[in-house]
């Protein structure tokens, strides 16, 4: 630890001196946290849980299931308070109750799909034939408009697959963690970013594709995506459609692996007859269009300080093509599991402890948003509202599977004195990071944006990005327990300390600037 | 070369002055047969019918198709006498006609499946429960023979994912080709042969169990592999119940994905009720129950080597998962275009060239040992044939769609002599090693074991062990042009010149002994 808390000292230009030892975290309490947290864990039963036995926890009933079993099993660990709190109107639920689709001319083939989120059905199963449109322009659309009719629409795609070269899976380095301490990572290279420019530009082409074709009369829209390999299928869905209530719900949209999609495509353009078969059925709910968060609580036992709160929270919806294992079961499983190990160590925190599994992250951090400017936000003035001002700090997961290497500071080189030693006793574990940078993309957004002390962990990637992250093999079985004990075990000692410090984790804008 | 050529001369104790120049290849021609095989190349051409258009080539229906197709297109390129030749009885034809699974409760799943090759149906769409058997000992298979009527069987299997820490996809090293010239490649590992000694043992397990199944009116049979991940599925079948007419048409039997089987599995174990449907047509054929294989030649010019014969082979033949791309259209497309470089560049070989594409090599090298027994052994003294005696050599691709890196000598070191400098020219694409070891698996065998001249190349693995080898993966886009046209030039180049080399090439009993 020595040598990165030197690093950080020498590069923000605090000297070690002040730091002083009064963060070190207790040693006895670090050891019993540890015993619980990596020789008793109940975090892969909890992810099972989640997982397997609720299945994707999709905006909507799915999620909702997961909301009412966590809500419970929080109980059951004697939390107080366990409750499904609403956050605001969300739009339709949404779910698959079948999805086939093969093609059977010129040879029978199962074709791999999952249907995008809000997606229509095809009523039966029906045939059909390929419409295949090699366009890119949208204003050429219009000439495929009489065509459409009891089609399955194929748009071309300028894809290829690359054999992996590469590990689908990787853990930080030494070097990678040195250089996040230096705050210079390297950025996103410039061809993941023309990347994301081409699906943008591809995505407003499929959106108007999609709307033609079901004026048109169209029986069905496929699509797939770069990543996609090998079986694994990238699936999200048009989620401003459920939340405006425009669904599109008397189409069927299919995502398909993207080796059955340039087979069709090659074919199709060959002047090869193809037939489909297919048959979709998907269900919308309207009974109940809200959003909602669960919340519960470890209450405070310090009369002076039981009032501030340390959060810890994970999304708990998910997208719908697996069911939503490293996003974010783990996280959630993780949450929940270090809020078990310090209720069933008997530990007694000064700070009330809240753990909230949020909901509509995936369709932009709905869930925490809410909650944050209904909570911390005094809509007359735009600052901080009292509650606001008695959050001591909020901590979230939501990088995958993969083991703590550290926390992202958000800018706060304050927070990041008093974290340098809260990682000390994990050393041994592989955590040892504080990373001056911001990381984004997640629910310690919201309170990040508002100024309150909100953080993230540094996560390995294991596979995230590769094979699991909104993909259709977001599954149990990509979860590592040894990993996500650790992640426990660190997030139950770091919210321990946060309850127990006389001082709430500093702000940025305030105590950050007075600490140089 | 020096360097490896050197080499080989010192391990193999012939003095490189015994090597003479005899055997450098015609540089006019080298320079011709890269050009049209670099430059004018239609390997991939070859490659899209014989995958995404003609579909699965297993032994049957679908090889016929694509068995029909490469004869036609070897006579349309001016091959002489291209036919189909019965090799001799192999069994019933099968296809898959639908496939569909899902889990519908505890929620809706779809789970990625493929019928093992001669399964049976369900006859229509099938609502049904899982049984789950948590036994390994064959005995204790009675006890469940009540419970199966109708049931969906799912047998527990020890199998864990890991996530992909070294990457799926290989070239060989300077290093790895090293040490296969000094022939020290390092052996299978221990693990590896435990993992095959287990997969027999369940194997053995599984084929009994589906026995019961089908006594016991089970309506379909669940299976995977440790090998399966990430959506990709590593599918064959019961090539004996096809081959002795006693196939399991009764009882649907379907790999399914890893990440699905241990879920299911997991749920069972728990208690938590599963319901399936599920819908499986297949359909036999048992109206020519011969096995073919495809053969056709550029006929020889030298009036005294024209009874002579160069022979280059790959097996047409696939599993039916996917459409048997790497294995084996690769091997097919690199020895057809290797054939139509010959032809369309006018050269005239003293020898005639003939092309083999095989059939029933999946289910045991049916195609060329038959061929080999019936063409080049005398069955009265059991040595070869005249025939057998004017075979000058045998070539075959079936190792992937990886580049050439060398050639495998069989043990047959004079060989290795003359391929060390047929490689010459084309050491800068990377083809440059001379094996001393064998090769097996594929079709080169029944030459190799009969004394014969047979041979097959060192190719890159690429991602064929990981992600195409009888996978529902082995698709066009997992082929590599610049690796197959690579491959056919070589092939094209190594063929020719052994048609035209005043002597066949020596074989290992004789020419070998006397050359030391």
């Amino acid at each position: 630890m020595r040598r990165r808390l030197l690093l950080f000292s020498v590069l923000t230009g605090i000297s070690l001196a002040s730091f002083g030892q009064n963060d070190k975290p207790d040693p006895a309490v670090v050891k019993k946290i540890r015993e619980e947290g990596l020789n008793r864990s109940k975090v892969m039963e909890t992810a099972f849980y989640l997982t397997d036995v609720n299945g994707p926890r999709l905006q909507g009933p799915g999620f909702m299931k997961a909301a009412n079993w966590t809500k419970n099993k929080l109980t059951e660990w004697g939390l107080q308070n366990a409750r499904l709190e609403p956050w605001g109107e969300w739009g339709k639920g949404w779910e698959v109750e079948r999805s086939y689709i093969a093609m059977t001319a010129p040879y029978y083939k199962t074709i791999i799909a999952v249907p995008r989120a809000w997606s229509g059905g095809t009523d039966k199963l029906r045939q059909a034939e390929v419409l295949y449109i090699d366009e890119s322009d949208t204003t050429a659309l219009e000439g495929y408009r009489d065509k459409l009719k009891n089609k399955v629409i194929l748009i071309h795609q300028p894809f290829a697959i690359r054999p992996s070269f590469n590990p689908d899976a990787k853990r930080f380095t030494e070097a990678d963690l040195e250089k996040m301490a230096k705050d210079d990572a390297a950025p996103r290279d410039s061809s993941y970013r023309s990347m994301i420019q081409a699906m943008r530009t591809r995505n407003a082409f499929n959106q108007k594709m999609r709307k033609l074709a079901k004026q048109g009369g169209a029986l069905a829209i496929l699509n797939t995506s770069q990543l996609s390999k090998d079986g694994t299928l990238f699936v999200s869905g048009d989620f401003a459609n459920a939340a405006s209530g425009t669904a599109h719900d008397e189409l069927a949209d299919l995502t398909i692996s993207v080796e059955d999609y340039l087979s069709l495509s090659r074919m199709a353009k060959a002047g090869v007859p193809i037939k489909l078969e297919l048959d979709v059925k998907t269900k919308f709910h309207t009974t109940d269009t809200k959003g909602y968060n669960v919340l519960a609580e470890i209450p405070g036992t310090d009369p002076k300080l039981k009032e501030e709160v340390v959060m810890l929270g994970a999304h708990l919806d998910s997208w719908h093509a697996a069911t939503g294992a490293t996003d974010n079961a783990a996280g959630c499983s993780v949450m929940m599991e270090a809020v078990r190990i310090l209720k069933t160590l008997g530990l007694k925190p000064r700070r009330t402890i809240r753990i909230a599994l949020w909901s509509g992250e995936e369709q932009g951090l709905h869930g925490s948003k809410n909650y944050v400017t209904k909570h911390f936000v005094d809509p007359a003035t735009n600052k901080l509202s009292k509650e606001g001002q008695q959050l001591a700090a909020y901590f979230n997961v939501d990088n995958g599977t993969g083991k703590i290497r550290g926390i992202y500071l958000q800018n706060n080189t304050a927070a990041g004195l008093i974290f340098a030693q809260w990682l000390e006793p994990f050393h041994d574990l592989g955590a040892t990071t504080v990373a001056p940078k911001s990381s984004g993309g997640t629910d310690h957004v919201p309170f990040d944006q508002v100024g309150l002390a909100g953080f993230g962990f540094i996560q390995d990637g294991i596979e995230y990005s590769t094979r699991t992250h909104h993909t259709n093999m977001d599954t149990y079985d990509h979860l590592l327990a040894d990993d996500l004990k650790q992640a426990s075990t660190i997030v139950a000692s770091f919210v321990y300390n946060a309850a127990m410090r006389d001082q709430k984790i500093p702000l940025k804008t305030t105590t950050a600037e007075s600490g140089r």
